[in-house]
């Protein structure tokens, strides 16, 4: 391994492409979609075929950060201060720039892996064999990207042509090309020549360069990004709050590092690869990667089909039954299902907006919300109640707090709970219980080495998650100030 | 009105065409399938343009004698005694029987007006026309079926064949013709050349007779049926136990009316009738009677369609959401959700069969389960627990009892709970809770006037409903003799 090889995991996106099963708040990478592990676990795993742990950096946004801390918790130590918050998300290009000035300030000669955090690859060996020669190509002052061989005329991605004539560099059967010309996503007709005459890729988003030439780049076609770049490092050299320097990162244009950069640099040069990739950019998109049954179809969870046919159908814990379906999708949530032809999953998005204007919840995020302690799952809300499944990991505990509108139960199901309601402090075990006052002082812990398992259920007449106020908080979130 | 006019309504069906709305144990009749009420309720209505309350009969099994009882308590008083319940379903002619024993015993001059819970009618004013006519035939010794003017080569029917030259009674438009002949369900082309030339009719499954003219018919033609009700006519004037008559009941062959009676005599009539008919058979026969939106979808709850035509989308609590579907059938439910095409409707018994031989609850219950003091529903199972929402009606109140496994948690979450455990007595409000331990006697109630709303927490080993002893009911449920 090369010891100044890096890799950055972009894992900014708020997809909703696999609504019901991503949500704004948990988005594709987030999914065990194929496999037993997450995306970003899978992408994890792969990237540590070619960096160490501790040299891989997280690209990601404050609401991600949670729950992908939680799925990398195996890597936990290392990726300790390799979290980089981009304030809000801005695109590829602020991304990369934030990720870069990192690199730089820690290794000035660092060269960058960057990938996607929600892409499915399999090849392992073949995408280590891309890596390699793209570090070589970069170590020369190109700027790799990989270029995947189109298998269909599709419309939805952009198109590399590279310059075949020129080979930059070859090593374990791969070459690496001058890029010729970019192409923006192209209509049926000309995907389809492209398919035919051979010589185009699909860019796949995956790139390798020095963190300095990428930087050098962007001042020379994005000054406004460079610029915001070194304000960021001065503020971050003299401690300035966080807040300063995301209010210059909240300024930037969100734009994409391939309009940004890629398209207009002369040093941009592709790699055709030859692993198995795809995006997985929606619901009918499943089947390139996933398991299939003799008829055709991807089934997942508590399904039972009579007589279907080439359709995807996710079932959780809920029963599904399907009779005769033919290229149909089939979600199934604890709070919402979604139905579809496969040729229309792309329309899930139309769904999704018509939802966002409604205000409807359902696609903000799902029953279950991971916090740093744990997680808690809401069972049913009704006027004057609300019911949780409150989970809190071994030594996890929620924040010392009060609220003003609700009381709350506890009844431990599975594990042990220390408890403070008010001055007194005292341990639950398994079917025990105890109530808390509104308005009073408490929190909630497990003490112990199991996962400690309780239903909550809160009384009043305002029940949101901002009714909440902090006194103490392990993982740093707001408190208030005691007076 | 005939002084000795009755109604009976069948409402002993076990049906699962309309799964998963409908349950094993939660029948078609009790679905609010179109209109704001339940079919049964509907039935009710109907029939009460024909006779007084008090004079109409539930004919049902001891499983759905309470949810029966729930849907139609606006009625209590009258309908009290007139619970006619089939110790288990053996089909229409032994209900029948038993319910013509029953009316005779009340009345010898009784005329019966038999139809099924289950159907839809549109066209009250027709309705009663037709039971006036049935009525004066069936005071002549007649037996009367009402027929359906067919809209469509259906084999799923039975088909009735008048002797158009004999009118026998004619009014208000309506004419009784001796029937010519039964025809069994035909296949495609035969119900095809049925439609074309008219003159042949649905077998509506709705009658009327003397009460004695169809026992007299039952003597001639089933003589085991006829005896049986003679022995449970016997059994009753001697005050045995209903067990005793059920044993008798149990061993009657399963066979309907028509294929018992109907079919074999000569006084069978027919009154072909010019109301609107559906016996709502399965998901796309909704289409007959539900309202319909301008791309003819028949859309119900929280669905959020973008694109579907002619589709039937059922949602519950939950979100559905629906794009580009064609001709397709979707329920939803809280513990399961039903995809087909329309065309397809027919086979969700075959889903159903496939439950059944898993062992599958969500084939034979809802998560919900009516009491005759309230319900309950469950909102969460687990390994060692499970919560539930339970209701009392005002004045409710559940059986004194205990469990040996399992101790429970209850928090009010609406109304009054008077509380029962061990020697205390004590009463609960809103944000309230206590602890029941096992092995403690135990009541709940609701000494107020609004529905007492409490979750409930279980723990324990084993959580099954059997778990439970009784010591006081008031609604004469097992009670264990105390010692």
């Amino acid at each position: 391994m090369d010891a100044h090889l890096y890799a950055v995991i972009l894992a900014g996106g708020s997809g909703t492409r696999f609504w019901p099963l991503s949500r704004h708040l948990y988005p594709k990478q987030l999914l065990r979609i194929t496999g037993d592990e997450t995306l970003i676990q899978q992408t994890m795993r792969r990237v540590l075929g070619c960096v160490p742990a501790k040299r891989v950096f997280i690209s990601t946004t404050p609401a991600q950060a949670e729950p992908i801390r939680f799925q990398l918790s195996e890597w936990k130590d290392e990726l300790q201060d390799n979290f980089i918050i981009e304030p809000e998300p801005r695109n590829t290009a602020p991304a990369i720039a934030l990720a870069a000035n990192e690199l730089v300030r820690r290794d000035p000669q660092a060269v960058m892996l960057v990938l996607p955090a929600d892409h499915v690859i399999k090849g392992d060996r073949r995408f280590r064999a891309a890596v390699t020669l793209g570090g070589k190509l970069a170590a020369t002052g190109r700027l790799v990207t990989f270029g995947i061989r189109p298998s269909r005329p599709e419309t939805g991605y952009g198109y590399i042509q590279p310059n075949l004539k020129v080979r930059l560099a070859s090593q374990s059967g791969l070459t690496g090309y001058p890029v010729k010309r970019f192409v923006e996503k192209p209509d049926a007709s000309t995907a389809g020549r492209y398919l035919r005459a051979g010589g185009y890729f699909w860019n796949s988003g995956i790139f390798v360069w020095r963190a300095s030439d990428i930087l050098e780049e962007l001042t020379r076609h994005q000054s406004a990004i460079a610029r915001a770049m070194r304000t960021i490092c001065g503020l971050q050299d003299v401690g300035a709050t966080g807040s300063e320097a995301a209010r210059v990162f909240r300024r930037l244009p969100p734009i994409s590092i391939d309009h940004a950069v890629m398209e207009r640099s002369s040093r941009a040069t592709v790699i055709p690869v030859d692993f198995r990739w795809s995006d997985v950019g929606n619901w009918s998109s499943l089947e390139e990667v996933a398991q299939r049954s003799g008829a055709g179809n991807v089934f997942s969870g508590n399904v039972v089909d009579v007589d279907s046919r080439n359709s995807i159908i996710y079932a959780d814990q809920r029963l599904v039954a399907t009779i005769g379906l033919s290229d149909m999708v089939v979600v199934d949530t604890p709070d919402a299902t979604l139905i579809c032809p496969k040729a229309r999953s792309q329309d899930v998005k139309k769904v999704v907006e018509i939802l966002k204007k409604q205000g409807a919840p359902e696609h903000l995020e799902h029953r279950t919300v991971f916090r740093p302690w744990g997680s808690y799952t809401v069972l049913e809300e009704g006027p004057g109640y609300k019911v949780k499944r409150v989970t809190v990991d071994p030594g996890g505990r929620l924040s010392l707090q009060m609220h003003h509108q609700r009381s709350e139960h506890w009844v431990v199901i599975a594990g042990t709970a220390q408890v403070t309601c008010g001055d007194r402090v005292f341990t639950l075990g398994v079917s025990d219980s105890t109530a808390i006052p509104r308005q009073t002082r408490h929190r909630l812990e497990n003490p112990g080495t199991e996962t400690l398992h309780i239903i909550e259920v809160q009384n009043g007449p305002y029940l949101g998650e901002d009714d909440i106020v902090r006194f103490q908080d392990d993982y740093g979130r707001g408190v208030k100030r005691e007076s």
